[in-house]
């Protein structure tokens, strides 16, 4: 996702990179044109009585203007809901690296720990992937044993084997007498969260909001804007299609917007920064290790941090 | 639930099957001989004073707008929740197989933990065929013993009755040892949460929107649609009834998604993938298991995976 | 609350019974009366300057609109948490006659058993009696040992009473040694989420919406009804009057269905089928127990089951 | 908060008391008096070109309606905000209190139990008095011991001392065997949700809607409302004023209602209950433990028990 | 965040200092301006037909409205989220304090349990710091032991290594013999909640809202208001002018008010109030110590206690 610098009211005015302008410039320049046509053709649609009444508009819009702000809601909602399960995801990985420090009372233990640690990691990059249909590979082979991630290949539902490593690990740690089942519960609490996470980003990234919504508000959105000249040809002066352009670049853009909202875990500008993020929770994790850690990599401009 | 590759913009606006358009295509074309009517007997009714307000029609269209955007929220709302209660049938189910693996640590217990695995999936089946009024019994005969499945046929509540049986899995692993009151705290509490999931699917399926509501603003929607002419009649050039039936079929549309997504468990166009996500669930759990998996049956134009 | 089969949309039109129309039916009458009389005094009414700008009629009428959506919003909400509070009624009552059985591992406890069912089940009928204000008496006894119900008729807080037992009764099955701490904590929990409903249900019966709202909203939506024929004498014919009286029904209907949905618990048309609810939730309590079952009683037109 | 019995539609638009009208009524009847000047000066306004369009006003008014609905929604959100958590502080008190019953099993610990109840008790007026800046000494002294009673006087966040004092209630009870760690965590979830709701109100009580707004919208509302007749100075015949008094009552109303319900804890006619609320959490906690109890004291007109 | 005491009704229509008015002076004067420019030219423009409309005006003005009302809620919503995980900062702290006195049965943890404290207070300040990005040092010196404060200045995220010190305490605790799992547990509970709120900070403070929204909304908003006097000028009177600014005023002024509360950690005059927030949770932390404490020293206009 774009974040910029905040920049004075008056610059931000001609902002060009953080809009949907550039997308939609050519569909606006096409209306542009069709209602300069328009003008051109007054007194040819007046004489047959082929323009509109301007008051089935201001109806009409303001109606649409309700159910695309509908449509946003729920676009925004999922953006969101996204983010706040990589938040939450940030929030059980650290919890489950203190506990693995905290709860289990052996020197011993600490390389076994970086072990756990590596398998934090690895279940958040193979979600990253699984969300995005990105090739886990590198990332896993980087983080786990060989074996391990050599059978990681051919498995569909890469998260949830590693959550199941990561319970076995716990488990092997009770085995060994280094916990007892109450302090492996509080384990096993967070590893449940984690299941929900990965479920609730599959939910979001598997279920689109009903197609139907999304064509009966695009194909309303754009007919309505091509049918805007028809309703202001007659007070139709050379500045009006200008205006008309101007509301039509709302409409269009908001609905472009809450469609690239709609899936936030895709690649597109504003969906969410999930390679920043996941660098940002491997530094967190290892900073609890009290590993070394280097600034992030990715571009500062697509995350505050 | 139908669910499309993304096309371009523009052929977006030519859509065909992921609309309610054909179903709604009769009335819409009833409203456009109608307006076509009220065009020729224009003169009739203006000299009769048998036209209305503009103005009316504004004021009246607008409020519309704002109650068919609250129907449509509390519709979308419970489709988002019937699908969230089916995300977390997927988080608790998976939550459960990992915990019959990292928590019992015996390897003879691998046999009994594919009748826990075959348990939580017809617990799955048997919510689908519930909620669907479909018979459960292929389903439950190909996953349950026998004698269990024979059983089942008689009960009315089955999920319920699984989800004992499932308690009397874990009854038993204690009585054999296997673990101790802690150990199955933490597979209760994932019970508790099924128990949760079938009671709000429940309550979903067998309490919708208000008759009356639907009654009102089904009522309004139609009677106002219909009324359109009249108030255009005066400005009601030979353009003008395309205009109506275009303002007409946003408001008879909306209100026909809110209809079908009341009740997301039916097998209408827009409803939960049900069959696709029950199929997902087991084919997830079995992979937990190490079994091998098959690619999903199901159409995958019905659910991204 | 009713629920009708559905109809196709012309019939849906006509519908009667599943509306609040038969009720406003007298007001909507005396409106329709007052607008003929304006119209029969138009042009006393234009000569002395009494009409009113329709302007005024829009902005107000919209306005109205907004703040309608407000309390219908807040209605609903009450009515589905309502509804909420009682699907977790079932959830919870099931997973603790669940936890009864997979809990205690003891043949001889399985009379003891049905009376920890009963405690539930009685617990369910005290909550809707108190809720509705009716008495609870041949429930209790039907479902209660002869002392234990009479004890219960002077209590104010019946269904907390009957919790009390509950947990007694779970002290009783650890004091004889069946059950130990942590198996307690595991009913215990269930129990509190009782509480919690307990709770809820009284927080929303005893807490209606600020009554200057309700009172401030009907005003409004009165007066406004009875000062429309006003803003639409200039251009009134009589046919206007029609579409005044189709107007109100919306505002009014909307006002009276919010009204109902206010109080959920209530025995109006449209408020919670508490009745078959309380009886669904003792039919799945004793399969759970292995107790036949007979069809519900209540008409099933009011609840899908 | 004021609670009326419903009367039919008719009586309720003369309601009275349960109104915000008394204390708007001055404000009103000046914008009464200003109406009436402007319809006087209407040809001098006229000639001097000082009236204002009325397009200009719809467009603002519904833009108004829109935000104050924004603000409405936020306040009655807080209202309800500050009731769930009474209502949790009912539920949580009573969990408590049914938890020393069937949690600890020992005769002699009746009396001990008392001292239980009363420390809730306590708890429960010492927030209602921190929430309205009341003195709560009398209520203290009444229910706890002297000694303490004494020593909370110079204490700034009483509720969270009086907490201490049930956690210590605990401890002791643990010191003397009557229960082990696990049976304290039960009691220790549930002071944790006490803790949470003291929390929860002083958030409510500390951090109003960011004043801004308040002043935005006071402001806006009021100056449109002495605008209002510029803009129907054209139209404005006799009957107007009384329209316009009736528009901006709606406004003026909405925002007076907003105003009050922004903090729930205070003592104007439609904030909570908390007198009435306390004892009957006192009332109930003490027949849970077979004491004797009274009807309620308070006005039955402000909670419907 | 600044918070007044209530004036009348009257005097706050005047109030200055609590409203973003004096930041939006210029731009509004600047409008005033142009638009008195266009009733000068006035008959120009209308000579060239360069005005537009006054419908497109009411029909978009409405739009933004409502996509203006969606921003509002946003970012109120974010405040109003920060606002509770603070809220939860303070519960929480709390609890852990009193756990640390009710929990652990040992009069010689005295001292320890101020260490406890005293890391509970470090850990809340060096939140503070981390969303403000000021420097943390001199807090951490006061409150930390020497060592441990110099190690933490290398560290990025310093709230989580003092996270992970608390849970090494009780780690100690329970090495002592002082505490057993299960009540470690209890600890380990809450100190999962201060990760959660950690995490939830980090999050609203990382990812503002998607900038696209806030360039078309901010672009939008002032294009209109600049375009306003063409739609008003063929009514415009000297009047006029002012009423323009007066509806910019309201739009504009909403937007910058949304665009504060987007981030509520900053030092903006409507953002929460950190500091006092910090303090009050290191006095009540305190005195649950039975430390003396004394009144807060920040700015009692600033929240209230």
């Amino acid at each position: 996702m774009i974040i910029k610098k905040k920049t004075n009211w008056f610059k931000m005015l001609f902002e060009w990179n953080g809009s949907v302008l550039p997308q939609l410039l050519p569909r606006l320049l096409l209306l542009l044109l069709f209602s300069l046509a328009v003008v051109c053709f007054k007194p040819f649609l007046l004489e047959h009585n082929l323009h509109i009444n301007p008051a089935a508009f201001t109806l009409f819009g303001i109606t649409l203007a309700i159910f695309l702000g509908f449509r946003n809601n729920v676009s925004y909602d999922r953006f969101w809901e996204g983010r706040k399960l990589w938040g939450a995801l940030l929030n059980d990985t650290r919890s489950l690296a203190r506990q693995s420090i905290s709860l289990i009372n052996d020197k011993e233990y600490e390389t076994k720990r970086d072990e756990f640690t590596n398998l934090l990691i690895a279940f958040v990059y193979s979600l990253k992937h699984q969300l995005r249909h990105t090739d886990s590979e590198e990332d896993l082979k980087r983080l786990l044993e060989n074996e391990f991630a050599e059978s990681l290949k051919e498995v569909r539902y890469k998260p949830i084997i590693i959550l199941r490593e990561l319970g076995n690990w716990i488990k092997k740690a009770k085995a060994d007498g280094k916990i007892d089942s109450v302090t492996q519960l509080a384990f096993e609490e967070n590893l449940n969260k984690l299941s929900d996470i990965v479920g609730g980003c599959e939910r979001i990234a598997s279920t689109p909001i009903p197609y139907t919504y999304s064509v009966l508000l695009h194909r309303t959105v754009y007919i309505y804007c091509f049918m805007l000249p028809f309703g202001f040809v007659e007070t139709l002066g050379w500045i009006t299609p200008f205006i008309i352009v101007f509301i039509a670049y709302t409409f269009v853009a908001l609905e472009a917007i809450a469609d690239e909202l709609e899936d936030p875990f895709g690649k597109q500008p504003n969906d969410l920064a999930l390679d920043t993020m996941a660098e940002m929770i491997e530094n967190t994790l290892l900073e609890l290790n009290d590993k070394k850690i280097n600034p992030l990599k990715t571009n500062s401009d697509y995350y505050i941090t």
